[in-house]
Order: C-alpha cells, then sequence, then structure tokens
C-alpha cells in the first residue's frame, strides 16, 4: 500500500498498487479536475508528482496531451499514473487549474413575483379525546375534524404515518398539526402548533452545479441559498459521459442517482445549518434541471437519450416521495420534478420560460439558455418554438486551453487599448488570475476583433506589432495576462484554437436562433427582446455578446441578462400550485424543432462562423462601430 | 453449546446455555403448541425430555402445571426449561397434542357470484417507433395509444415502473401491455400480449390461520387455495398475547409484521407451485382480518386495541405497494385491506357481511362469527347492528384440558347414547383421537346434557353408574374416548371445569346476540335466519349449538353455516371494485354496540350459563325435546 500525500490541501491516503492517482485522489476526497470522466481525452488533471520511481511509466497518452516542458517539471495526468512498486510516500502537487476550486455560482436570477399558493399547507386542531362513547378511529376523528374546521372533504394519508398516527396523536395530547400536500394527503402529524413552520426548497440541478433555495413557504421569501459542484463531475463534466456511465448499467444508474442526491442534500446540510432550520420541516421540493439531470436524478435509464432521436422517458411532471429518493427533508415529504419539453430542452429550460414569462407575451423575444448544451427559444404571440444545440463547454471554459469555469481567479471582463493594445482585465474575487471564464473569453474575442487582431475568420493579423502576439509551438496565441501578473506560473493567452472553439460555439448557438426565428417568422427588427440566462451569468458584456455575433444585433437596451432563470423558475413552482400547473402547460405548448433535420441550419451555421457573420449587414451597428473593414479580410472567406 | 434432537421430526439444533427448548425448538423450524406465548401459563407446551441432567431444574410453574405422573415420564414446559450445563445429546419428544400439526383448516365458506370487474386490467397496444419526426416521449407515446384505444384520459404511473419504462418498451419491440390497476394507475408494462394473464389474491388473515385463494381474474374462478398457520403463533395464540408483545417495541411490531406477511408469502409460494403460475402476475390481493391483525399486517401500532375504548387506527380500506409490505407479487401491484368496523369488529366482519348479503336485506337476520373473538351482528330493514365478545378460545379447543384446534386426530362428532352411556364419535381425519376440537365438544356437552350426565349448570350427576363418570383428582370427569381408543396414551374426557369454559363462551355470544336483538326490536319469532360462520366450520351440529343455548331456538331450516365466510367475502371484492367500494359502505353504515357499557348484557350473560339458559322457555323446541326436566336440578340455581 503506498501513502500519497496530496497538496496544498496535505489529504494523505493509502492505495493499492494499479490504482490511478485521479482515483487514489477521490477516495481521499480531494477534487481533481477531470472534465472527461478520467478517459484521457481532456487532459485537464494535469498534476505535478515529486519521486516519480513508484509510478508506471509515461504513458503515449500523456506524452501527447503535456507539453515537454511539464513533463520535465515532473507533471503527469492523474488519470493516467498509476501507482505500481512499493516506494516511499508520493506527493501529489495539484495546481490551481487541476483543482476544482469555489465556484462563482450563478445562484439567483432577476426574481418574479407570484402569489404566494403552496402545495403544502398546516392545519392546527384539538381534537376530543376518545371514549366509550365517542370510539371513532383516530384517523377518522382527525378527518372529521379537519372536514368541520377547514372544510376538507376528502383526504388520504401516507400509508407510513398511518403506522404512527395513534403515537403521535396521543403524544400530542390531541393538539396536533396536520401537514397537507395539495389539499389531498396528509404527510405529517405534528404535536402543538406547526403552522409558522413550513419550508420549500427549489432546485436546479445543472451539469456541473446543483443550486437551491430554501424558501419559507408562509412568506414566500428565499431565506438562503447554497450552492456545491455536481457530485456527478467526477464521472464526467458532460451528459454524454454520464449517459454512456450509465448505459445499460443499473448499478452505475444508481452511483449518478446517489451522487446527485447527495449533492443535492449537502445543500440541505447547509441551507439548514446556516440558517438553524430543521430538515424535517422541509415538505416540499421543486427540481428542474436538464432531461438527462432530470432522468439521473430520478434514477431512469437515459441511454435513449443519447442515442438518435433521443427520446425521453415522459415529458410531465413526476412527484415522488422524498423517502423514495432518499432527499433529506420531511420523509413524507414530495419531490416535484418539473416537466421537460424534449430530449435536450428540460425542466430548467421550462423553468427559464416561467422565469421570463415570454410564453405569455405578445411581442417577439428570443431566450437563450446557454451551457454546453444552450436551449434557444423564440416567440411571439404566445406561441415558442424551442430547439437545443450542442455549443459545447467553451462558454464554460472548456476545450479553452486556459480556460475555466466562473470561480475565483477566472479573468471575467477584458478590454483592449488599440494601438497599445494593452489589456486590463478583472477577475473573480479579484485574485491573481488563473484562467478565463466564458464572459472573459467572449470578451477578449471581441475586443480583439474590435482591435483589428483578429480577422472575420478568428486568424491572427501578424503584421500587428506587440509581444502579447506570438508564436507558441506551431501555434499563434495572443497573451491576455503575463506570468507575473497571474497566479498559474505562466502568461495567460488565447490561441487561434481557442477562438475556433468560440466560433464554433456562438456559430451553432445563433444560428439556432436565426432558424428559429425564421421558422416564427419574426425578423431582426421584430424582435423586442433578447434574453441571456444561463452560464454567462449576468455579467456577460451584451455589447461584446453582439460584437462576436452570439446574439442578433438589436439595441442595447433590449437585451437582458438573466442569470440563473431556471431556478427563479422553480421557486416560482415551489411557492405556487397554480405555477406548477403553469409549467404542464408550458411543457405542453412549446414546439421543439429538431434541428438536424432542418435544411437551413447547416447554411446559417457557416456563415455565423465569420465575425460576427458572414453576411455583416445583418449586424448594422457592429458594422458600424467597427467602421468599414478592409476588403482583403472579407474576400479571404 | 449442546446439542438438541427433537423427535418425532428428527431435527437437531445446538443450543447456547441458557436458552429455552421452547426457543431451540422456534430455532430449529419444530413448531411446539404455545398457547400463551411462552409465558409459562397455559401449559400447552408440555415435552418430554430424556436425559435431564443437562436442564435446569423443574419450576414451580411447571410444578404446578404438570401432574405428578407427567413429572415422572419426564414431562416438562419448554418455554420453562433451559438448558444450563454441557451434557450429552439431548433428546426431546414433542406429544402430538403440543405439536402443531396440519390444522382442518377452514379454507372456503358458500361462494356467492358477484359479476367479474376487477380492479386490474390489462390493454395490449402495438406502439409506432420514436422517429426524428415523432419524438414524442416513451410515456406520452404509450398513453396517447391508450387514450385513442381505450379512452384512458388521465392516467398516473408508478415511479419504479417509469424508471425502467424506455427499455420495457424496447425489449417488448413496442409491442406490449400496460397493467392498470383502478382505471387511474400503469403499473406494469410487459412484453408481448399477456392480457390473459391475470391474477388476484383473497387473504383471511386469522389469528391463528392464515387462508389465502388464488383467483383468475380474466374469469373470476379460484384456481388454488392454501392455508398456513399463522407464524404470529410463536408470539401467543391469542391477540392479546400480541398486542402487548409488539406493545411500544417497534422492533417486535416489525417482527409480527414480518411473520404474518411472510405466512401470506408462504400461501402465494404453494399457490404458485401448485398452479405453476408466476407470482409476478398476481397484480392484487385483497386481505381481511380481525382489527388487531389488520394492524400488525399493515404495521400500525396496536397499542390503544389493547386499551379501553379499544380505538383502531383507522376503519377505512387501506390500498399499499405490495413492495412496501414486502409481499411476494408483482411488486408495483396493490394490496388492498379491507375496511374495519371498530377495535373488536374487523375487516373480515365486513367480509362475513357482504358474503352474508344480510345489510342488504329486509327480515331479521342473527350472524355470529366464531372465534376467540366472536363477532355478533343483527340486521332487518338493511340497518346492522354490531358488537363483540370475548368469547375465548374454548370452540377452538383452547382453555379446555384435551381440547385442541380442528385438525387431524380432534374429535368432531358425539353421540352418546341414553342408558348405557356408550359413546361414538368421528375424528378429522379418521385417525385415533388425540382431542377434541370445538365442534366436538359442543356436541359431547350437549349429548351429555340431553343424557342427563349433566344438569342444566353443568354439574354432573353424579348417581349416574358408569365408568366413564369418575373422580380425578380433586374433580369429576367424563370420559369421552378410552385411551386403548386414542393417540395420546390417556383417556380423552371432559371435566367440569371444561364444561364451564363452554358455558361461558357460549353465554357470551348468546347474551351478545340478545342485547343487539333487543336493541334492533327482533324477537325470536321475527329471527327469520341465523348464520354461523367462523371457527366452527361447516360441520357443526345446529341441533347440539341449539342445546347448549350457543344459538337462539329457531327451526333448524333457518340455521345456516357459512364455514369461513370472511374469505368468501374478501374474493368477492378481489373480483369486483363495485363490491369494494360497498365494504366502504358496508363498514360505514354498521352501527357497534360497546357490551360493555349496555346494562342488559350482564343479566342476560348469568342467564345465559345455564344449559340452554335460566329461562327454559326462550328454548321451547329444546325444552320439548328434552321432555319435562326435574325441578330439583332447576330450583338448584
Amino acid at each position: 500500500m503506498f501513502s500519497i500525500v496530496f497538496e496544498p490541501c496535505g489529504c494523505t491516503i493509502r492505495a493499492a498498487s494499479g490504482t490511478t492517482i485521479l482515483k487514489a485522489a477521490e477516495e481521499a476526497g480531494v477534487r481533481i479536475r477531470s472534465d472527461c470522466g478520467g478517459k484521457g481525452i481532456c487532459g485537464k488533471c494535469r498534476v505535478a508528482i515529486r519521486n516519480q520511481l513508484g509510478l508506471e511509466a509515461l504513458s503515449q497518452t500523456e506524452a501527447e496531451l503535456l507539453t515537454v516542458e511539464e513533463v520535465q517539471l515532473g507533471y503527469r495526468l492523474a488519470c493516467r499514473s498509476r501507482v505500481l512498486h512499493p516506494s516511499e510516500k508520493l506527493t501529489v502537487v495539484i495546481p490551481e487549474e487541476s483543482s476544482l476550486g469555489e465556484r462563482k455560482f450563478q445562484e439567483t436570477g432577476i426574481e418574479v413575483y407570484v402569489p404566494l399558493e403552496p402545495a403544502v399547507t398546516k392545519y392546527f386542531i384539538s381534537l376530543s379525546k376518545p371514549t366509550l362513547e365517542d370510539f371513532r378511529p383516530d384517523l377518522e376523528r382527525l378527518l372529521d375534524s379537519l372536514m368541520i374546521e377547514h372544510h376538507f372533504e376528502s383526504l388520504d394519508i401516507d400509508y407510513q404515518l398511518l403506522r404512527s398516527l395513534p403515537k403521535l396523536l396521543r403524544e400530542a395530547n390531541w393538539n396536533a398539526t396536520s401537514v397537507i400536500w395539495n389539499k389531498k394527503k396528509i404527510i405529517s402529524i405534528e404535536t402543538g402548533d406547526t403552522t409558522n413552520d413550513i419550508l420549500g426548497l427549489a432546485v436546479d440541478l445543472g451539469t456541473s452545479k446543483i443550486v437551491a433555495q430554501l424558501v419559507d413557504l408562509t412568506t414566500g421569501e428565499t431565506i438562503a441559498v447554497a450552492t456545491v459542484d455536481n457530485p456527478q463531475i467526477a464521472w464526467g463534466e458532460n451528459i454524454i459521459s454520464r449517459i454512456s456511465f450509465a448505459d445499460g448499467d443499473e448499478e452505475n444508474l444508481r452511483i449518478l442517482q446517489d451522487m446527485v442526491v447527495s449533492g443535492v442534500n449537502e445543500t440541505i446540510n447547509r441551507l439548514c445549518s446556516e440558517t438553524g432550520r430543521s430538515s424535517s420541516v422541509i415538505y416540499e421540493a421543486v427540481v428542474v434541471g436538464n432531461t438527462v439531470m432530470h432522468h439521473l436524478f430520478l434514477g431512469i435509464e437515459p441511454t435513449y437519450l443519447g442515442l438518435s432521436p433521443f427520446i425521453p422517458s415522459t415529458k410531465r411532471s413526476v412527484n415522488v416521495k422524498a423517502c423514495e429518493l432518499k432527499v433529506n427533508m420531511n420523509s413524507a415529504g414530495i419531490v416535484n420534478v418539473l416537466p421537460v419539453v424534449a430530449g435536450f430542452v428540460g425542466a430548467d429550460a421550462v423553468a427559464d420560460l416561467m422565469a421570463s414569462g415570454i410564453y405569455n407575451a405578445d411581442e417577439a423575444t428570443l431566450l437563450i439558455d446557454i451551457g454546453t448544451n444552450t436551449e434557444v427559444f423564440v416567440s411571439s404571440s404566445r406561441e415558442v418554438l424551442s430547439c437545443s444545440c450542442a455549443s459545447g463547454p467553451a462558454f464554460e471554459g472548456g476545450h479553452i486551453s486556459q480556460g475555466m469555469k466562473a470561480m475565483t481567479g477566472a479573468i471575467e471582463k477584458v478590454r483592449i487599448e488599440e494601438r497599445t493594445y494593452k489589456v486590463y482585465f478583472d477577475t473573480i474575487g479579484n485574485t491573481k488570475p488563473t484562467g478565463l471564464c466564458g464572459s472573459g473569453i467572449i470578451d477578449a474575442v471581441a475586443e480583439m476583433f474590435r482591435c483589428k487582431i483578429i480577422d472575420r475568420l478568428g486568424r491572427f493579423n501578424r503584421s500587428i506589432e506587440t509581444p502579447r502576439l506570438r508564436e507558441s509551438g506551431s501555434k499563434m496565441e495572443f497573451v491576455i495576462a503575463w506570468e507575473d501578473e497571474g497566479g498559474v506560473g505562466r502568461d495567460i493567452s488565447i490561441s487561434e484554437k481557442d477562438i475556433s472553439e468560440i466560433l464554433l460555439a456562438k456559430a451553432a448557438i445563433f444560428a439556432s436562433s436565426s432558424v428559429l426565428m425564421k421558422r416564427r417568422s419574426v425578423s431582426l427588427n421584430d424582435l423586442k427582446k433578447v434574453l441571456i440566462a444561463g452560464a454567462l451569468g449576468t455579467n456577460t458584456s451584451p455589447e461584446s455578446a453582439k460584437i462576436i455575433g452570439l446574439i442578433p444585433d438589436v439595441p442595447l437596451e433590449r437585451i437582458g441578462l438573466l442569470g440563473n432563470s431556471a431556478i427563479v423558475g422553480a421557486k416560482m413552482a415551489l411557492v405556487s400550485k397554480s405555477m406548477r400547473e403553469e409549467a404542464e402547460l408550458v411543457s405542453q405548448r412549446v414546439t421543439y424543432i429538431e434541428l438536424t433535420t432542418d435544411p437551413d441550419f447547416s447554411k446559417e451555421f457557416s456563415d455565423a462562423l465569420y465575425l460576427p457573420n458572414r453576411d455583416i449587414n445583418r449586424f448594422p451597428s457592429v458594422k458600424k462601430a467597427l467602421g468599414e473593414l478592409k476588403e482583403e479580410i472579407a474576400g479571404a472567406s
């Protein structure tokens, strides 16, 4: 058995021969970034290992994914390096960019007021005690009072509650509070008057993060918010890795379900310890997430979500008893998972729609919820078209050489001075930069384009004279932060390949928007609102988004950043039964368009690979701001 | 560790020091009778033990409950004798009367036809396969077809089924049968057309036996019947011992619930192996039982059923998923427990009422379901009064010195020749007699009374000259079977104390009947039907029942023996949803009378302690048949 010390956290674990460093880290509770799920593809699990005598020799994969310098410095891929021979203590140093640090989670969005109408209600009743003359059974005694005092005609009772009803009523000395779900079912009996104590949980199950709001259902107020990484990340950053992990293997599916439930339970622990409230008075949770997260959370086999024609098990909302899902709230409480629209348009999208309300508006609106999969909606006259596109992880920092999630140290804003090419940037947490997150990359590309550092195809203008633009190996890159400004011991730069990733991502999103607009006959001028939700949060520059052609060229005042509108929609459904019914209608009313069969999509996509678009006239304000672009650049296409 | 061999079965077990023989037998799977639940009260667990050196010395309890002869023959009480010192092999011989042999179960009653209308129905559907054009989710695809082809408007689906729906539909190549419960919920999906394969289970949970019928729900036919001892017997013969075992102890309650469920599962095993059918196509079970069995089966704390005012947890019917109860049928199948009337008038009584139909009849009827607790109903003009009385176990052979259950070897019919006092008897299974069961005891007492061997107070007429009437120790007894006729190595006799037990039991039942008749203003002449259900089965002599004053003196053609009408009622509710709704109404409509507060009861009870009654004029036909009774006997009261 090997003794492995992880730095900087100092955690130690003994690992058996054959174990990978990634696996050992998981067991030690040390979190190493692994976007591909440990398959030796992403190269993100770089760690520096001192004393490599006990390890297997460098693999072919590592040789390809690591630079010569990195190998010389003792870097290995945690997923590929296996402990082999007995040795002295092995020390693994996890560099900041390979560590899953504290995320700047998108916890909230623009709150929308809905009248308080929760599914769970409480009623305090003083019952008469049974006698030889009044020998009504316990339940009937209770139901009679609930009928007389609160007009409930036909209530059911949770079976497990029925089992302990005699004891509970007598312990309460017949003065008890009934907790009733949906005016249909008694789910809990509590001693004395607890009518002021009703909590609910709104949960957004993101592929990479879980956000939860603890809501006081007597007031509708959010009393605390917590966010944790989705623990499924250890099995792959994206949903496709997780589908393939769960595919046909019930045990693996169970692991993924357990992981996401444990993540939800972790948010509950944090929320309860922060507020000093008991998890047993959380009677209801409303959960949203993309369709794969929806399936994994409910333990539904996700296989066919990953195979054309991408069919979900169901689209309707699902109610499950908390104890059946092992969610740590009142055990007879109800977990409501909101409906989905289609295989790639999930309950989070339904929540987006509810939060934005666009399905009820006459004016033409474009709503984009950006993530690894991006959902796009175009609505007008109360009809909504939706589609989903695989925009990839670029806007979340994935597939970008020095990209990272929006967490501490990420560069989130970039401004480049014309002529001098001096770069100004802000980082999350105002620490030294360790990489670039989505909004930073958008800014950087927009600024490089504005300053003509790159052309309309995202290629560097090699005639520019600045040390920031340089060759590194066979590729060109532009330095955003110098080594001495940063926290990773090297320059932070953007390569042509990175720019190409961004162009692919924004092209997919813009093409999707264009196809839906065309289908719904919405022109650029018709468009009264462009709403951006999801990964980019509320700090993205709408101007930069327009310049790179991510969104149509509408006046800035028509552009809104919603942030995490999925959690907002989830909370709306939590505090209001009517909104929950509305969610069902929304999911029915949205028409899903399958882009893979749309003839316009590929033309729109290839046009959108230009900055901002092959047809510059579709971006009049960008065209104007940038001035006349040189013919030779345009002609290069 | 001791090695203990049980004979005649030959089972061997190793037991630790301090273990009782009863406990060791349980562990070895050897069933020893123990009416009091191992408390050293009933004295029924007599066993002969060879080589007692390793045992604790005879206890005071054993000295009191065993005769000197028994002690000399090596008899001990299994519940009181503990293994103590290491020793050679210990051999425990279980005499027939202490063994829980094969019971002559009351498996069926008079079948009542009801139109077939089961809650579970099946529909075979060929679904179209999903395509990129028709990307409806699996559930919605199925629901659409169920709506179009079978007009189901709003179906729900079992959550666990939803989890495997994608796999099931694809394994079935989209040709699948949906199993729908109560027109509300899809509980199973099966490959191909299985519409001919629908089974249901009707169960009567008796305190001492469990009877189950396997019913083909496509025809309504009972295809097999199985009966097992209620495994809870190891924790006491009567419900009061079980209530006290479970009282306030969740673990003990769980044991009792597990035991009764394992009994039900044993009937399922037998039924399925007998018929070659799979338990997975049993989709529904309807269960009846007294209120304590109802609570124990559902795992509801029974404490308050044993304390005045004897309040049940609920009276309404309860539906529970089979997997929640661990009943070995289709895991999403539904177990329906029929409603009860009150603490001592259970779902079995509701089933009796349904089978007899008396609640719908205008004519005055008395229905008695005899057991350790006897339920009595008097109905007229569609109104039903009910009560329960603690008649004790005498009619089941309990508290009778040589009484036994109606199992192989029990004397079930007795005739005594006047003058010669010669006794003729029949035994169950036509084997040598080992004791007397209920119907045999009723016959014996009636015949002894008819032949003036006993007087109206059940005392022996000492002037009679026959070797059968003799003193044994300080008490008188009458020999029914001589040692050489029998199978237990001693005479089988009835003592004055035994007769007194019978008088107490019949007095309680008759007094209850009388009180209810008075309350409902039903006279002897009004009474158009007297129905006897339960323990006494269909072999009891109505004439003898009248002679001892167990039932009112109505013409023989008005007396009906229903046998196990509880299982008949359970089956009616199983094959017909309407009957199940009817059961709910029946339970609501029956008025329960608490006898302990009734002023007439004690007077009626003390009158009924006479044979047939203190007021002989209430039994005109008995009076006539017996001729004028001597004044001195009547005057003795």
